[in-house]
């Protein structure tokens, strides 16, 4: 089944524009998984890959989408930010399932200093979104 | 005018497989530009950028590309491999001038662990070779 691209990324666009999680939450495909820069192995469970976006969404300043590719289900989104003054580009690569939701994204960035800084801003806040999971 | 990126990427492929740093030159233009997974600032000197780009996929080991996208004169290209072990997933963002060659080349890599050896397999190399370069 053809998948709409076109209509994925006019929400997608509208959704992130918006910081709108919830909305974000119904683009995720239930086994979503996440490859995030910091790190190689990827997170596969919808809450906490929402919940992670959404960390990095507010914590990458003056987010914004360049150049933008897509091929069938597969689609590569490029954006450029700052994190503590430091320039970051990177880019979105998104396989879509046949509900046009996304089934995978996985995000290669740079430069290190940018990446690093953007791990270390979020990871105490991530670990703390877990104890608090954990003890709920 | 139109750009033939399918015969760019032939060509690419082909001069990638072999390690083919003389061919890889006249892929370049004269005013290339690198962006480098661990640095913002570009590196803008052709025997450079073609000295560094060498250095890199002798040093990424299982080289290999996988989804590709191309719209107009701005191609991309996933690849993946592994560093001391670690593997790793970039992408080759390549903008072509008007005679099909290279005039950008960016590329956002994760994850951290594997770009920081790559950065630090490859800068003393680099050193090395523009220590060579003043003192020639």
């Amino acid at each position: 089944m053809a998948v709409d691209a076109g209509a994925f990324l006019e929400r997608w666009h509208e959704i992130v524009a918006k910081r709108d999680l919830e909305g974000l939450r119904g683009m995720l495909a239930e086994r979503v998984t996440l490859g995030a820069p910091p790190y190689w192995n990827k997170f596969d469970d919808r809450e906490l890959v929402l919940h992670l976006l959404g960390l990095i969404v507010h914590t990458i300043e003056d987010f914004s989408y360049h150049r933008e590719w897509v091929r069938g289900h597969e689609l590569a989104l490029e954006f450029r930010g700052s994190v503590d003054g430091m320039e970051l580009q990177g880019i979105d690569l998104i396989t879509l399932d046949e509900d046009g939701r996304v089934r995978d994204l996985e995000v290669p960035m740079r430069p290190l200093n940018a990446v690093t800084a953007l791990r270390d801003r979020i990871a105490p806040q991530m670990l703390a979104y877990l104890r608090g999971r954990a003890g709920s």
